[in-house]
């Protein structure tokens, strides 16, 4: 269970209030690159984690700790929603770098929001728990969460890029302070588990003999491009030392030229795709539906 | 520009069609651990590209393997719908166990795509590109790509625990060695950028002075809960070589209790939570918003 | 079955078009605020009814109404486009309050409905059905129209702060007349059907006895905070007469620490959260799944 | 900022582990009626709260112990998915009432969750930020959230219909009991601030007096549909006290027929929808388009 | 403005009750094959038509019949979950074909609408209006509502063979009728306006002389593929009379390779990928993106 | 399988780069009217195609095509970002012209793509599967494509409206080009099938006698509204040549005034909705529901 305290996990200081600001921030709040993302990553992967309790408590540790920071960014959207540089209403009529600022604004803080935060990105789009990922694999899911802590500090850091305020300079390089922690923890537990499991996740599945040599070799999909034969990942040994990166073209002769059987009369294909006789091995899908529906025989 | 081989990448070979194992497929299509999402991550991300061409290469070319994953994939999902085996519908009225297939079904398969693969995942949820990352810093997509492939191979191994088919089996091998590939190309280039680049990305931004302490300490959000002090990422150096792991408690008096100002009169918040005066600098946003529409004094 | 009227539900006039206006004015159509929302409620709570006719009429009612106001908005939206001031095109280039105008336009106007409104919000996030609040529950459906009600009239009335314009201030003040009517038909028909079922949904189900202790404590999740004991809400009799409002802390001990079992080795969960013998109930889950596709054995 | 205690909420206990209970339980975390809802709507609300700071402590208050619901539901599914009873696998090979229950489960709590809890509904939907309603009206937000604990309890209802394990009994009437709890406090609150404002959100607007007429009458859209003439909703005082409810029919004379004019050449919209002059004054959005992008004659 | 009539547009009888069909009747209400997509694509054509009358009055005829269709639909669900074949509930003990049935079932019928439809498509995916083709150009909009009936017809004969129900058979007879009708009042249309205008939308611009070579040769990206030189798209007369149909090979020789300027510092693309003197045009981007903020330099 | 050439399907070439213009690309990106979905339409359509060889072919090249269209476009946008004209940075503090393009701007070009293309709509919006036609009947796929190409030269040549750029005007008649061949090509499949199958998809389902009446007519929907009873599609033969269009008025005693059965108790739907006795027949999906989860007697 959780609880709240009165504080915020850290200052929020706006000196110049800035309604387009409000917007860049709304990015790091409910963005793929944001804090909702990794709050809920965090949290579902702490909440079905079947292993050893010390991942469990450091996955819902860090989880709550992300809850802190959509509670930072969403006050710093508030207040940077409260007003402006004095002069704005005034100079908005004759000062083109202020005109400017006018069509940035995102109008919802107003007229959904009521000057507060929005659970959106910069662009007003909901966020959307499709971008979670929390597979219930330990290597997995931390190769997810640096990746996500590595987008998440890039994303703080552009931001940074786009204000002189003193107070949203500080707080975003807390919040990037925190995005490197992150990402130092999660490559700690891999290198935890040691290279093993980790260069390879599922750790727990060797490749099979038989497929053995496609599992190192470079596809080069490019026609008529030279790649290098000497990078990293066309020559040497492979990280999980198991082989030898190669560089390889792809053969097609690994795979065959489809051929779909005709469809059955009840899928409605069409003259030129259809086997009238229904005889077609493709006909016993329908009737498998018709049957879950006490109708043995679609389509007679 | 792109081309297309008649060829399949791998050979498709179904050997007992199952319409449930079909639907399982899906989710290697269009679940945000599957093929279209790889597909489109490399592709953008290769097509922004703005660093060297052997990244941008190394990028597409496996970006273009990867449309023919969906490809394989789409053509087992389509002959896996070609029917069952021999007695299924006679023993749907007898046989628990073949009814048991019945509901889990994907009706979609029927009703929208007329016995072919949908761009969805498993439960017919339509593929969404808001799971893409793609961001535009070469190490920090770099780990996203690692963990789409770790998070791809897992599914890859528990879509192979729900078959017995041989051809099947084999295709998520091949499918598998190439997650392995795919993982370690991806992590062979972290170790060709360098570890001072790709532990902390992006790896132009250093921490400030002021913010150290915050950026090697692993803060304790539980509650009378003991966390090890000895774990690789409670103790010891960081790994990027830049800090000492602490165990720290979280500080609230880092943060202030928010204290937002009351909204002007023009936001219709309520009595409770309205400045009257319109005063406070609350008032600028919907001004501002006003201005950008001609109408200089909104709420007059 | 449904007619259309060629005249519009109420008048629109826009006496100076303004096309960041047609802009503001989506979001009353298609954001979770607007009309296709609440449009789409009544009529599927009203299609699904299955008590008395009177209520089933008046829900069909209302919603047949508010196509005609989709209509209404979504025709203010076209005359909006259709021009500005007839000085803009000019002024942009020496007016900075004109300039200011065009960023805040949505270009899909223009790209994608060749000026003409889209089923879309302000930002062009196009409508989505998971908003609809339709549960088959009377009380439970007359509460979140009222919710929709009173929330789809704050908007109105922020729209009618960004407007100078006497057709659209006319417009807007009719919606939000019949938004008035809405709400209070709505809570009307709470009053109608008695305090005992209204105030606590759904109406027929008691709290347990061994549970009434927590169905009226007001539950403080707040460290070292404060709350009044004596608000509404924490002391005197509750609203359904049945309890009497408390201030109470969570009391931790009502819970346990979970403790999931280890994953069976289908799961591929790694080697640190495996019970390598598979004797765990959680590998029935995959069985049962395996079972469901006529693979008895899965991970034999 | 947060905190995280190791005791769940509420004891989670699972005498018969059922892996389509687990399903039906992600409505209550992922889908509109759930915990994420609510919780994301009560955070929100009290992080852009601009009043009284009792309403903020009690919304954050209420917001912090339903992520607490989260886990305590997301450990019920982890516990459901951790087996079934025990003949499960060999009974489904001879009896139907078992293999009922294949076709129920939800693939993803094997394929992408590795046996645990996901942020969807009972169908896999993802969650989606679209449904929360937080719009900075601390009425309409009252009203909300009133609207989302009456779904959310009548879901919990129906929920308990479907299971006969003791343990998930007992779990469902203690989210029940808070269900009714927060019922009761939201319209506390609604009741502290008094009926003039809650009767009719925002309470800090009047309709005009031309629309008087409009704000209490019940449009009837039913044609030869004879509705009571006499139901709460067509006679007598408003609840708002401030009109008198009456049955009136629709009066097309209220609008016009609309008639936009025809697009200029610049929309492509087709030669019978064109004034090939382009002087109507729908050119002007596409030149302002084109203005904003410094090409001042678009279409010449 | 809109009425309701309280007779239903078809007769809507269901002589067994039948919940899995409620599911499938789910897509032709809420899946991009459905009615809830024709209706709204029609109305916003409708709407936003600045042609002739006439058409403008089609649109919003069939649009209105539509939502009449949803009714049809919406009721047919609705009874369909009002029970099953009087022995269901026993016979799921010892008859494998009705158990088949159970999992195929919406829960969310229940749990969500509590016995009625949904506006979701037949996996319970919520009703995304981004699938809406309005696009307001006639020619356009006339193939989106051919095409948007060809696979309403399509999914309607689908439906057909789902079951044995004679009311159920009627009922889906009268809609496939109906789709008839729209299919060819569109494609009349199209005839109306005339082929110059059909054939290649908009018709209203010319393809410029330099690509009329690229306007009717098909590319053959196949490779090693032999294409039919003599189809009716490889050869002959264009069917808007204006070129002839040739069999091409796409000429890598028309595009560069691209090379994008290396990313200024703010950017933080990282080092390989940044120009460290930031002189390059890009640093542009970033530059007025931070002017729009009143910040002129950003990075510097 | 596919390959990919390093040069562009097209030169592009931007003169004047112009970040405001990237944007309004992205819509024939990530779009409904755009690449991705083309693209995506095409190749399930190909993959899943059970008819001739020619055909699959046909589609999958150009499948294949649009891949290198996305390419081209997301190029473009990379290069529009790059800069914009020399004098941008200083202008924007004095010309109000330069000033209007800022608010115009799409952020996350900068915070999440790193100045890339993103795979989203020019309001950010991300690109959803959802508007994918792919529904196994070639006749409906083809107006589907024929749909989706027409809208798609609409938008390019909106997109053409809005730009001065040499390079870019070019590009997009290069791509006008490709769309009027696309066109013209399904259209020739269309008359290579031949009229009887095309004109009424699917073509191989005739309409039944009794509902041959509702087959050619027009139904009025419109209340006192003159609809011409002379138009192509209300008088004549229809376009399959198999009836005669007429003008009629819908027929409300076609359909019944729907009757709900009230709902049983485990509904909870409400004292005024429920059937205590629970006897109706609605009871039995719950039981259903119930048995599918080994509970036999729910509500019991």
């Amino acid at each position: 269970m959780f609880f709240h305290h009165r504080d915020l996990a850290y200052t929020v200081r706006v000196d110049n209030p800035n309604p387009v600001f409000a917007r860049m921030l709304q990015q790091a709040i409910g963005g793929p690159e944001g804090e909702m993302r990794v709050m809920n990553q965090y949290m579902f992967q702490g909440f079905g984690h079947r292993g050893e309790k010390k991942y469990r408590d450091m996955l819902l540790s860090t989880a709550t700790e992300e809850i802190g920071h959509i509670e930072v960014l969403a006050t710093a959207v508030a207040m940077n929603l409260e007003g402006a540089k004095a002069e704005m209403v005034d100079d908005v009529v004759t000062n083109p770098a202020v005109a400017a600022r006018m069509g940035a604004l995102e109008p919802r803080h107003f007229l959904s929001g009521g000057l507060s935060a929005m659970p959106s990105d910069a662009n007003g789009v909901p966020f959307n728990a499709a971008c979670i990922d929390a597979g219930g694999n330990l290597i997995a899911n931390m190769r997810a969460n640096v990746a996500a802590e590595a987008i998440g500090r890039t994303l703080a850091c552009r931001l940074l890029e786009l204000t002189d305020d003193p107070g949203m300079k500080d707080m975003l390089n807390f919040l990037i302070a925190r995005d490197t922690m992150h990402q130092q923890q999660w490559l700690a537990v891999l290198e935890e588990l040691g290279p093993e499991q980790a260069t390879n996740a599922p750790g727990d599945y060797e490749n099979t003999a038989n497929h053995q040599q496609h599992a190192y070799a470079f596809f080069n999909h490019l026609m008529d491009e030279q790649l290098p034969a000497d990078a990293r990942w066309t020559s040497g040994p492979s990280l999980d030392g198991k082989g030898q990166f190669t560089l390889a073209e792809p053969a097609p002769a690994l795979g065959q030229e489809p051929q779909l059987q005709k469809a059955p009369p009840e899928v409605h294909a069409g003259a030129e795709a259809t086997d009238p006789t229904g005889a077609g091995a493709a006909a016993r899908f329908t009737r498998a539906l018709g049957s879950a529906m006490d109708k043995v025989t679609p389509g007679a």
